[in-house]
């Protein structure tokens, strides 16, 4: 008999959901709108209708499902305890409790950077690398550690928060977390914005960059076409992206370090920036480290959810 | 019937092994020369033999010792390769087998910074706290992350090598390891040496310091006196590992951070320089971690490796 799983990446507009085999294969993926009114109380009847409506739908019958897994936009605990998502409303609860009384299946979960690098893990970037460390380079710096094939969750869920890690000192702007000097600051697709911004403001030197609108795209395009000050953005951006997971391989010892989020988008030349400063500053024994790209792009979230209940 | 187990801290001039019941009480403990000629092939012959003595002394029989734990000097795998353990003259070679094999019994190995790490949280500094990040603070700065009450090995075995993070730029002196800039190089005791010659140097201010010989103890001591140089080479101190165990914070997202080593025998004043700049560069989710001083002494080791049979 087929057994299935479910992978939910539940997001601030909407949430992804996966059917899937045991194996990794997506069977079937839709998504559904968050409807984050009153306090986001819809949120997890509306996922539990839709995965029950699915397995009407598919025929498929409950004791074929393993579980259900989810990843939410907040620090989750190693028992369920989601303790804040500001996104969604959401104060303290016990999201697996609560979804799973609804489903009266088995959940779990945990926080949605984490479950990405679960997924990278099981059928991404980080395939059959068991130490392995997610930069997601997006609006911010998310991270996801994987350590012995499971999840760093930390004691209050907010393992792997990389990107608020302090890497400059002096940083007159604030971080969104309210500190100043965060690898978010620098590494994000906004952080190389501010960077660019502020070398084009620093220096008169002409640049294909002075032309356009300014975004980490647009900076590693002129990078490609071997714009002077586009390359000096991006060895600042690499200098400081390197030296960040330097430090996080010093604590960690990854096998394999993976790239992801829009940035990643610019590709191996982007790798290339970050492992120079990265092998300059790390300890030895994680020198050799492999830096990856991601490969799932936005499903990591459905196939790590749904690695959460096949452990 | 009582069970047993036994703990050995194999260090570069002496092995300790400690004799455990299961609840970590210790019933025996004793020290033999670490016998490095002869690319150090005596060592774990003579541990077994010390430990096979101690069996028959004490009437135990073979079916009522869980296991025999040992902590390394050097990076050791989840299967017991060591990669290289260059104090001891050992290349690669698997210890749990080795050992294993010349006592009949099960072993269990694993870095000795991490093993002691292991012994804070089982009956030491972290009791009770599954997520414990250790710094011991002594020749150099050594690292032990405890995730969910197991140690936190890494791809290679050298997971916890906080002394390595990136922390200065510029600094003109290498780190043992090669690098510059390390945290070893500022928040270790011979670090402390050198930010107080440094500060001597370049200041002519009076300060007690320049009447004896400089030590981190004579520093804190100062520090306690109330010298105002002495304050000031703790403040630099204080920023450094705070920053760095801030990092490894963002990292892990410990419950409890706890300091060890000859230099945290200063005590609790060691730890207000070190948790003010914590605070200041930690992300908000770790930023009301505790901190405590290690409570096992140079015991830790003996009470992390017998508690590695355990698990």
């Amino acid at each position: 008999m087929s057994k299935y799983c479910f992978g939910v990446d539940l997001g601030g507009t909407t949430v992804k959901i996966g059917l899937f085999d045991p194996e990794g294969a997506v069977l079937d993926k839709w998504e559904i709108p968050t409807r984050k009114e009153n306090n986001g109380s819809n949120i997890l009847p509306d996922i539990a209708q839709a995965v029950l409506d699915k397995m009407e739908q598919s025929g498929i019958a409950k004791e074929d499902v393993i579980g259900v897994g989810i990843g939410v936009p907040g620090p989750v605990d190693n028992d369920g305890v989601i303790h804040k998502a500001v996104n969604l409303g959401w104060g303290v609860m016990n999201i697996n409790e609560i979804l799973g009384g609804l489903l009266k299946l088995p959940v779990k979960s945990a926080n949605d950077a984490n479950v990405a690098a679960l997924g990278e893990m099981w059928r991404g970037g980080g395939r059959g690398c068991g130490n392995m460390v997610l930069a997601t380079l997006g609006t911010g710096v998310g991270g996801g550690i994987i350590t012995d094939g499971k999840i760093l969750t930390g004691a209050m869920g907010a393992g792997g928060e990389i990107g608020h890690i302090h890497i400059v000192d002096g940083e007159p702007d604030e971080c969104g977390c309210g500190n100043h000097g965060c690898l978010e600051q620098y590494a994000s697709a906004t952080g190389i914005v501010r960077l660019a911004t502020r070398k084009l403001t620093s220096v008169s030197d002409d640049s294909m960059l002075r032309n356009e609108e300014i975004s980490a795209k647009s900076v590693f395009d002129a990078v490609k076409a071997g714009d002077k000050i586009a390359c000096e953005i991006a060895e600042e951006f690499g200098e400081y992206l390197g030296k960040g997971l330097a430090a996080v391989a010093c604590v960690v010892n990854p096998e394999v370090i993976v790239l992801g989020g829009g940035v990643s988008k610019a590709g191996d030349i982007l790798c290339d920036y970050v492992v120079k400063y990265y092998r300059k500053h790390v300890h030895f024994a994680s020198r050799d480290v492999e830096f990856r790209l991601a490969s799932l792009g936005n499903d990591a979230g459905i196939y790590g959810a749904a690695k959460l209940v096949l452990e």
